[in-house]
């Protein structure tokens, strides 16, 4: 069968290249008669991938040295706990940043764990349609850190500049567009980001993290959730999900093939910019909730005139070949995620289908 | 190139068939124009996975209806902070059979987070070569639990008999031997067991736990590592590790097809039979440091007359295509692990090898 066109919000497409390497070694990696998820963690085989992974992140991002690569697990669900565990001392306070359900999250685990401060959020009637401005952000000063999420898949939102913080470190969650352009990582004290949209499978979280900030981190948290253990052991403290690191792996190599993250940012806003003007064009037909300047390149969301409409819409898109674009089930609506691994076409199909639904709605 | 003979402790051979039916499917599964990890963890595809996974580890362990079955993440080494956050309440000790490396480090881990006890232990001299006689263990009878570790991968002991706890919770680690044959789940109050020796890749752990007991563990924890959040979400309240998972299915499937636990059992006395026999058949030149009632059928553990015997081993084994032969750093010697998927023809070569080695040593 035809490559379906893939418009899930994560887990996402990823691309094919990567992919049919993974399949052509599967069962036989480099000549050694075993599938990289047979070798031990421990091997030359592995290790190679694994610092071959870590080495590619640093070089597409820029990842600058006083700065920790680290492979680990549990999604950003688990990073939503570990970074308060880590992070946020009795005595002290961390802002959070809300602008869509998973920064919600996010706040509400580190509500269970310790003293935290919403510092703006965009909420009006359980939806965010937008990024705040600097001067809406009440931060405090004091603050542990600040948590902010680069990326909403929910509601569509992305933030296109960086807050200032002042000297309270800064943490981004960039699960929803890691690596979709370059960023600056130096002026985050860490990053993380689950795999499974921009740069692997489920599974693997990346984190970015500066040296110093883990070096400081609290210490009286279980070995297995401070981020030290695993800097310490270059992500080998335990058996890592090998065969999922060994995919992004696969996916970094391509990305770097086809030009590294320049060329990826000029992709997405081509494809962006191809499906938002479709809307704007059709805006009698086609509604985008969300505010020009916050618009997400990731995540498109838009509502038709009907949810009937919507109904018949992700149904027809579905028998045609282009899948996952029913809005999330809190939202409805239409989501279209454009992650990296979507290509120019499948997104040209989907104007040329909206504006032929468009037609006969 | 010919398949390797894998003796790795971990990760570990999986068995052929499993892995070429990943191939086939990698780039297209059933049809869909996508690879399984490309599919949405809440859509149909990856649910039907997700829900065979689930069902063949009933079927297979006779798992009973009032234990729940989750996938998790984070590998036994969350799983030794994890279990003492869930069920071990401040008042309460909780009470660890020591029997190796691994027992030693879900120990430690549970005394950073309360009180434990050491109830039995079988270390002389930092070496551990027996499993402890019931009666050897001082079992508190008000413990929260009693936490064992049902295979040692480093020094090559195994547990034939399950203890009596009384009413006090059995909780066992079977990373290393789940699923080498039936166990009498309901004898535990709950079962963990990375995947990456016997049943899939790293980065999936398995857990077997009774409801009850889980129902009413402590909610003072973050949600994320809560038993219960995961159980009330079919293993669903974040996105799992979807291609290890799908791989699991693979291997559990594979397993049911070629008779069930019934016959890997059968199989894998067979294997460790022969190679037990070699070692003692040539006690002369291969020493068995274990006690022969705690001989493990999975991590073959011996030693030859010197080290430089030992590197000589395991180097000429290596260019005879005989992978990971080489004991744990800590340990030296030789180990063979024979898990599930090593077939008997490895370990009939292994012990071929074993006797003109020895010929000639």
């Amino acid at each position: 069968m035809a490559r379906a066109h893939n418009f899930n919000a994560g887990p996402a497409g990823l691309p094919l290249p990567a992919l049919e390497r993974a399949q052509r070694e599967l069962i036989d990696f480099e000549g050694t008669g075993m599938s990289i998820m047979e070798h031990s963690h421990r091997g030359k085989a592995y290790e190679a991938v694994h610092n071959e992974a870590i080495a590619l992140t640093r070089e597409l991002l820029g990842v600058p040295d006083d700065y920790y690569v680290l492979f680990l697990q549990g999604g950003a669900s688990l990073q939503f706990a570990q970074v308060p565990m880590n992070f946020l001392p009795a005595g002290k306070s961390a802002d959070y940043v809300i602008t869509g359900g998973w920064s919600e999250k996010a706040y509400q685990e580190a509500q269970r764990l310790g003293t935290v401060r919403v510092a703006a959020t965009t909420e009006v009637n359980k939806a965010y349609t937008r990024i705040p401005r600097q001067d809406e952000l009440k931060l405090d000063p004091d603050a542990a850190y600040v948590h902010m999420t680069s990326n909403n898949t929910l509601f569509g939102t992305q933030w296109h500049w960086l807050p200032d913080t002042g000297k309270v470190p800064l943490i981004s969650d960039m699960s929803s567009d890691i690596m979709w352009r370059k960023v600056d990582v130096a002026k985050h004290a860490l990053i993380y980001a689950g795999a499974q949209k921009n740069i692997g499978p489920s599974g693997v979280v990346l984190v970015l993290a500066r040296k110093e900030y883990v070096d400081n981190a609290r210490k009286d948290i279980p070995t297995i959730l401070r981020y030290a253990t695993h800097a310490a052991n270059n992500s080998l403290y335990n058996t890592p999900p090998t065969f999922g690191i060994y995919l992004l792996r696969n996916v970094l190599a391509y990305t770097k093939e086809i030009g590294g993250l320049d060329e990826v940012e000029r992709r997405n806003r081509k494809k962006g910019d191809l499906l938002y003007t479709a809307i704007d064009e059709n805006a009698d037909f086609f509604r985008a909730p969300v505010a020009k300047d916050s618009r997400s390149y990731m995540n498109i969301v838009f509502r038709l005139p009907t949810e009937e409409l919507e109904k018949k819409f992700v149904s027809e898109a579905t028998k045609a070949g282009m899948i996952g674009l029913a809005g999330h089930r809190s939202t409805g609506g239409i989501r279209a995620s454009l992650y990296n691994a979507v290509p120019y076409e499948s997104v040209s199909k989907l104007v040329d289908f909206m504006k032929s639904f468009a037609k006969q709605g």
